[in-house]
């Protein structure tokens, strides 16, 4: 079990990190008060009503019909990307997602390319199959595409073609950064050219603060993108749903693996979403969503401007959830952050927990979109304070 | 893929099932006339007006805790074994419990011993672990004990321990058959003698049609059963949620494989399902439940004696959603299945997705819990048809 000992030690901070007197910028929740819960007790009043016993009773293992169709289309109207139900698998969070993905096209001692930083759980997952991973430099403008290419030209030389490429390329967690258009465009033909499938996570890509969208990797290129996108920003984390969009013949091979895992997705879950969706709603709340944490986001990056201290830097993020710091070379966000959570009574996550080989010491990322607007001042006082003291 | 091959013939063929001039006996849902929609409206109203944005956000890993609470208190009552919370992990169905389980127990080439038959899914998980798998004979009274013994020591002389003994002592799909008290007592004897962990699937065993419900092998020995019980039969399979009991330390490893599957069980559901049991609706409606399969049963035993062709024969099912059906040696229930869907309009599922090694042509197993009550009796004369012309 040694494959999981760093996310051990992520449970046991935030175990901590969930004292009431702690401000907490560390998990990435959504703001409960996004959720519309008059319109979900209508579409949930509606699904019980009309559809109720369907609803509790097991579901197609790919997904409720009406949903993948809903999926498809609102992937051709919001991502430009034209597909059919049988392209859309319904999975349990965006999470199952990536790892039915893994668990279907990863054998032990694959390679797997990821940005440094990458998402933990990405990580977690490809471990967990025992993959071999190679972290690639990323920069303010996301995925450094020389970097990938000389690692793709080095591993060709020796014989190895990696199995994906993971990218989280809007408004990336932990990062905040999102990968330029050029460099899309770059390593959507590079990974073309070697040969590797794209394993695009697009979490966080609707929740845009600032300009204009780009477009997803899937858009430049439909079939060599796996698309994994979820429910959880976009609605809500607590019904457990995402989605992954793929050739069919993928699809159904993830339906496979699926039976084993969990069967299929929440049946009443799914309806719901559906009802929700066709209505407008989550149109609606990406929409409410945007002003709400743009505003969280603002506040903190003025935050950080007025108290961080002398040495610390940051990116700006243009949407999502999360900010990345950047302290002063040689220092230890883990050590920082036992003192900090002790001492200051405040958390967030320590950079080592998003890098593949546990560098990372001297980043931190911090979450704007569960802490109460009125508390995020004093989180950061609190978070300057104890980097002052180091 | 190769792996996969099992299920992807099981898929194709409950496609065909669906078609709607098809009677089919083959799927194990649960009527939907057994859920009582007025009382699951009222709770998911409470849950929703209560504690919505709660339930729309992300909750613990092992489960809600209140939810984790009576989970232990209920086992305490009807399992008589004496849990803490602790002890419990919410999952994502039974087969999420079972597929943590394997995964952080099993090693590439661990030895797991299952019975002939066995559960389609535990094979399919076992599988995709790459453990050796041992089939046990059974008989009417559940696992041979003795064979049992046999095995241990012929693989102890070869120094191997097998790592699981899964068991579905009660009602076990597909046989139906229950194991006898003498030989769940000598099985939990010898597992605890030869070091092995029983992984104990519980699906069934509160749909008890006649007589008394034996002891779980949990609570005969509570130190070396892993024990995993589902909601989908005594609430509804949609929401997908069941759950495991284990010791302290298992449960806390169980959570941590949890994080990079789906992080945590569906909050909403889960927060739905502690609303209704505590209330006592499971308890009404497991009652409720055993009333109505209790009579499918009968009407489908009837049928079968009316109808099946000489030299077929057949098990009492006590309980749980199956019947099991030997026809005379050399039969090929796989050849029979696609004749009978075919020809007859009529489904079941062909013993072989049952054994691990293929073996069973001269089984079938068939479903009473969906199918209409009015239909059991047209479905069992399909079937005689089939078989007759064979």
């Amino acid at each position: 079990m040694a494959l999981f000992a760093p996310s051990r030690s992520v449970t046991e901070i935030l175990k901590l990190a969930e004292r009431p007197d702690v401000i907490s910028l560390a998990g990435g929740l959504p703001d409960p008060t996004v959720f519309d819960m008059e319109r979900v007790r209508e579409s949930m009043d509606r699904v019980l009503k009309d559809e109720g016993r369907a609803a509790l009773n097991y579901g197609p293992n790919p997904g409720f019909s009406k949903l993948r169709e809903w999926i498809a289309e609102r992937m051709a109207t919001k991502e430009n990307v034209s597909l059919s139900p049988e392209n859309i698998l319904v999975a349990s969070g965006g999470v199952e997602g990536l790892n039915l993905t893994a668990m279907s096209i990863l054998d032990k001692g694959d390679t797997v390319l990821v940005e440094a930083p990458t998402y933990m759980m990405a990580l977690h997952i490809f471990r967990g199959y025992e993959a071999r991973i190679v972290a690639l430099p990323m920069d303010e403008e996301g995925l450094e595409t020389d970097g990938l290419e000389a690692s793709l030209f080095e591993l060709k030389k020796k014989g190895v073609t990696p199995k994906l490429l993971y990218l989280n390329p809007s408004f990336q967690n932990p990062s905040g950064r999102t990968m330029s258009l050029t460099r899309r465009r770059q390593s959507v033909e590079l990974c073309r050219r070697y040969n590797v499938t794209i394993l695009e996570d697009h979490a966080y890509a609707e929740l845009v603060y600032d300009g204009e969208r780009l477009p997803s990797l899937k858009s430049l290129d439909p079939e060599n993108v796996v698309f994994v996108h979820t429910f959880s920003k976009i609605f809500g984390p607590g019904v457990r749903l995402g989605w992954v969009a793929a050739d069919a013949e993928l699809i159904e091979r993830l339906g496979l693996c699926k039976l084993g895992t969990d069967q299929c997705s929440n049946t009443l879950a799914q309806r719901l979403v559906y009802d929700y969706g066709r209505h407008g709603f989550i149109d609606d709340q990406v929409a409410a969503s945007i002003e709400l944490y743009r505003n969280k986001r603002d506040a903190m990056e003025a935050a950080m401007s007025t108290h961080l201290p002398e040495g610390t830097s940051w990116g700006h993020a243009g949407g999502g959830f999360f900010l990345w710091v950047h302290l002063k070379d040689g220092a230890d966000s883990d050590t920082l952050l036992r003192r900090t959570i002790e001492d200051y009574k405040m958390a967030f996550v320590a950079g080592s927990t998003f890098f593949a080989n546990g560098d990372g010491g001297n980043f931190l990322r911090l979450s704007f979109s569960f802490v109460a607007q009125d508390q995020i001042d004093e989180g950061i006082q609190r978070l300057s304070r104890a980097i002052a003291a180091g």
